[in-house]
């Protein structure tokens, strides 16, 4: 066994105070220019939580005799903190004064640890989204982050005053360390062909002094696509500078943001030389100037990735295991974070209530699930078995309960309210979906009861990304839930998904193949053409076009006419008209313009694509739903100011 | 009748051909430096909507022969479009098209229009925030927006370029006109004692040409205490720069901000010379160098308070026209750019949802107004009749329907479901309030089966703001429905609105006095102390004590330590132990903490308050539940790190 690999071999241990001295001797060969990477999971907030994880590895490392240990962006608050510092500014006092007394704990090796800062300044915003250099029992010096993402998920403009200054590189035990704070090494204009977003790059500036290492503080949240074009870009920045670059990530789920940790060290060409796990904690020791370092895997399918072209694809495979792990960690800390323990939701022997449970046993285990199967009089009798199959399979808690009782006593307490409302309201609808949505409100309501009646229980939305895009979702129904797993998920994905957890979890084959294989449907409402259950494809469009669309927006920002004159892979598989298409496209643009309402209302989810109609990453005024999303030529534009002038 | 009282006269009539010759003469001596002001209600991203609006005004202002005639900010997009424009580009090439053409029918009244402006650097963010300078067929030149507010509702840099450089003066027949945007004219270091937020001053730099007159673009939302300051920050910017200003306001709600107009004009010596309507549409003719304008009246306590000091007081008085006002707008505004026209609600005997009954039947029509009683076995006679007399009084639609058999069979499906997840689950409440929580879900699914049933409807959701803030109020309940008018107004601002409303509607007395003398409670569950329905304050505690803390909170950003430090209003009048104080400040924040979920699923409302919870309007990681809020002394902390240290 090599000196490295019995360092990773410890790092693995409990680092008890004989692995620290054995680790002592061990990295001596390494010692100049050593790093402790910290990729630490913190509660946004709870300052004593994460100053004791910190305190924690500060201690390690300073025991190992690292010249250097550092931490993720605001490693002493959690990142995002959001409005919380401007509304109880308590809080930025208390991570000061938690910072100075860990101050008085360092020694020889140099901390790095993230923090807010007041801004000492009345002029800007009051708040530097900070990082505290900190040694020989103090604070050293302080580097403010210049670049402040202001996009998607991220709100840093809202609360933080940009540094208008590079930091000076910090010499630490006779090395130069240049060091920034996440979107500050996002913003190479070469990579990136001219399309940055910010007029300096801090990363150039921290370059002219000619640093040995660079090393950047983030908190960078995992999205589909993303870990290849960070590889990429963070590979590019070391072979342009000939400079080790040092990339500490958070890792661990806040609310809608999963950050998969995965920090990493390329060395001075650009190769990468070390990574850590993805979504777990993990502290690891590497010296990029010595080539001491372990790559540890990324999932499966991105290690291929990483080696492919930028583009944008439907092609799930490669993502499967990533999409895995950043809902199981996002379930997961959700419900440790928010004291929460165990989950209830329905079964109903469809697709999304399936991956649902088989996500939730493994991000809570199986005895904190609870499935409950709710047949009304259409569901059938394959989907109550199905049902308790997978809850079998699972190994979770099941119930059965017939919710006819309750759809019945609420149909004719409707029935008789409605007769009163109609000697007032005109415009009742002769065939509606209120029958449909009581059942789906039902439902809801004996999830709630078991949340409120045991203790520390959330209940599950199962709803769908194609669906949501739909509005094809209840309100109070099965969009309704203390939290939602799938809602960033397309159906098409889900299916992908359902048969990689068949073939990759320890157990085999847990979804009973007759849920992957039967067409999704709410099993709500009879089809009058067919006499059976409603397919959602009739009610819609195929899904394989649906989430084509969907993906067509959020990626390429294509319009309704780019599309119009675009090919889908549908089209090249199926014959479809022109006639069809405009059908489903105005389908699909109208049905959106009227789900904008159910989108502000979805419990927090995880974000799990690159782009989501998640409320924190997206935001569009629900009464903006009379977009005129096809556009007018400037013809048709130029007769209506015309015809406005005559009016 | 002088010149001035005619014109304003005659600007109350439709604006026909015949009227426009008639303005046209009467504002010739006013001609040089003439300025039509048009407040306009835009629906946001309806370009061709909004698009008619301007080419009206134009038309008027030129056929009149102004010199000038302006817009709001953004006014052909609708202020704040969000990420719309990021994910859906084409909305900003049609506002460009539209723009070229509302160009071409320019003539010697120049217009000043504001759009969204394509950025043509690839370097930065993708758009400006821009007015276009149009006249004689020509787009003139282009203004841009410097300071980009991004705190509390405003999220310009998230989608906005700063402008680097204050745009020169623009010449218009003899005079020079200096013009900013909104946030532009908001950042005088001298008025606001060195606190701003950003490094430059567009309106010093602006005044260094000495401009004739100021005109800013605006779209500025109402909320409580901003019309004093506004009021005096304009006066002031006039009167040191000896320059008359010119402020447009946008003019309606979008989704949960409500714009009030009020566009106004102040002299060189800071007078106000002009003020248009608030919350109404208006095209206003003013002249600030020859004294030309008509000051309408604002709500009659603002008037009053514009005089005041700047303090934040609990006094609802002077607020109490404006906060009717801004509700009434939200929710017309809201069903109408939405589509919807009627709304049904829960009417309980409550104040709640007594006074949402009011104003909904102020801003719909009584006649689009549904109210319904659901008694259920604990609600008292009393509440009947009083919801009965209510919806009499208004002249709403009334039904009323027991809810009683929804409740029982809802409780024994649910005590057969409990039974079986107790063989598997510990934890079982004993005393829960999962019984409190099926009435209110089985009032909420009445409601949102009527709304699905009949066209056009919108259920309400009736929670306010001291109960949200406490968690106080029902998932799928009554925190549930489409719209949610007074979210953002405290439960005794609520007794003063219901007693301004019984004095200020041309019926009087239309709630029954009953309602507004009784203690609140939502009549869910019997106090076994009492016999009687559990009340509110017995629960939670007494509400001025509780309204004062969120004040305290919001205005003051007071700590938990600031306010057991400071004597409270309550406390002056009523004896209260610090035991007890303590109890009701600890109560407040762990119920405050479990209460952010409950935020994050509030529908579209409406704010009113200086600061809010409204999710558009503060955002708290829901997973900050943990934060220590009483904060801990240097020694506490001073000794949990030494004790980390040795773990």
């Amino acid at each position: 066994m090599t000196i490295k690999e019995k360092i990773y071999e410890l790092l693995e241990q409990e680092i008890t105070p004989e692995v620290e001295l054995e680790l002592r001797e061990l990295i001596k060969p390494y010692k100049e220019g050593s790093i402790g990477v910290c990729q630490i999971n913190p509660i946004v907030g709870d300052i004593e939580y994460n100053a004791r994880k910190i305190v924690k590895y500060i201690s390690h490392a300073t025991n190992i005799g690292l010249d250097v240990v550092v931490f993720p962006e605001l490693s002493l608050m959690g990142y995002p903190i959001e409005d919380t510092i401007d509304r109880h500014p308590i809080i930025v006092e208390e991570n000061i004064k938690w910072l100075s007394e860990i101050a008085k704990i360092t020694k020889k090796t140099t901390a790095l640890v993230g923090f807010v800062e007041f801004n000492p300044q009345k002029e800007g915003k009051k708040y530097y989204n900070s990082v505290a250099v900190m040694s020989e029992g103090k604070i050293q010096n302080i580097v403010r982050k210049l670049l402040l993402p202001t996009y998607s998920e991220f709100n840093d403009y809202r609360y933080f005053e940009p540094s208008k200054q590079v930091s000076k590189c910090e010499n630490i035990n006779g090395l130069k360390y240049g060091i920034s704070i996440c979107e500050d090494c996002w913003n190479n204009s070469e990579f990136f062909n001219g399309s940055i977003l910010y007029h300096t790059n801090p990363i150039e500036e921290l370059s002219k002094e000619n640093p040995d290492v660079f090393i950047n503080c983030s908190a960078s949240p995992t999205r589909a696509k993303k870990e290849q074009l960070k590889h990429n870009m963070l590979s590019f920045i070391a072979k342009k500078y000939s400079t080790p670059f040092v990339y500490v990530n958070q890792v661990g789920a806040i609310d809608n943001i999963s950050f998969d940790g995965s920090s990493r060290v390329f060395d001075e060409n650009g190769n990468l030389l070390a990574r850590a796990k993805s979504f777990e904690e993990q502290f690891l020791i590497v010296n990029p100037r010595k080539g001491l370092g372990k790559i540890y895997p990324l999932a499966k399918g991105l290690e291929k990735t990483l080696t492919e072209a930028k583009a944008y694809t439907l092609e799930y495979e490669p993502d499967l295991e990533r999409t895995y792990k950043t809902i199981i960690q996002g379930i997961r800390d959700y419900f440790r974070k928010t004291g929460f323990e165990r989950a209830v939701l329905g079964l109903s022997g469809g697709l999304d209530s399936s991956v649902c449970a088989v996500l939730l046993a493994d991000a809570l285990g199986s005895k904190n699930v609870f499935g409950i199967s709710m047949p009304s009089k259409i569901t059938s009798d394959e989907s109550k078995n199905d049902a308790k199959i997978l809850a079998q399979n699972l190994g979770i808690n099941f119930a059965q309960i017939p919710i006819k009782d309750m759809v019945t006593t609420t149909t004719n307490c409707l029935d008789e309210l409605f007769k009163t409302v109609e000697t007032k309201w005109n415009g009742r609808y002769k065939e509606s979906f209120t029958s449909d949505n009581i059942q789906a409100r039902s439902r809801a309501m004996f999830l709630w009861g078991v949340s409120n009646e045991f203790g520390k229980c959330l209940p599950i939305a199962t709803s769908d990304k194609s669906e949501l895009y739909m509005g094809y979702a209840t309100i109070n129904g099965d969009m309704s839930g203390g939290f939602a797993p799938i809602a960033d998920v397309p159906k098409t994905k889900l299916f992908a998904l359902a048969k990689w957890l068949n073939e990759n979890r320890s157990v085999k084959n847990a979804i009973p193949e007759t849920i992957i294989l039967k067409k999704p449907g709410a099993e709500l409402a009879i089809d009058p053409k067919t006499g059976k259950a409603l397919i959602a494809e009739d009610a819609l469009m195929p899904y394989e076009f649906l989430d084509e669309i969907i993906w067509r927006i959020e990626n390429k920002k294509e319009s309704y006419n780019d599309m119009l004159d675009s090919e889908f892979l549908y089209e090249r598989n199926n014959s479809v008209t022109g006639k069809q298409k405009i059908e489903w496209l105005n389908k699909f643009y109208r049905r959106m313009s009227f789900a904008l309402y159910k989108w502000s209302i979805l419990p927090p989810s995880v974000i799990v694509d690159s782009r989501s109609i998640n409320k924190c990453d997206y935001r569009q005024p629900i009464t903006s739903s009379h977009i005129n999303y096809k556009g007018l030529s400037e013809e048709a534009i130029e007769q209506k100011v015309r015809e406005f002038l005559n009016n």
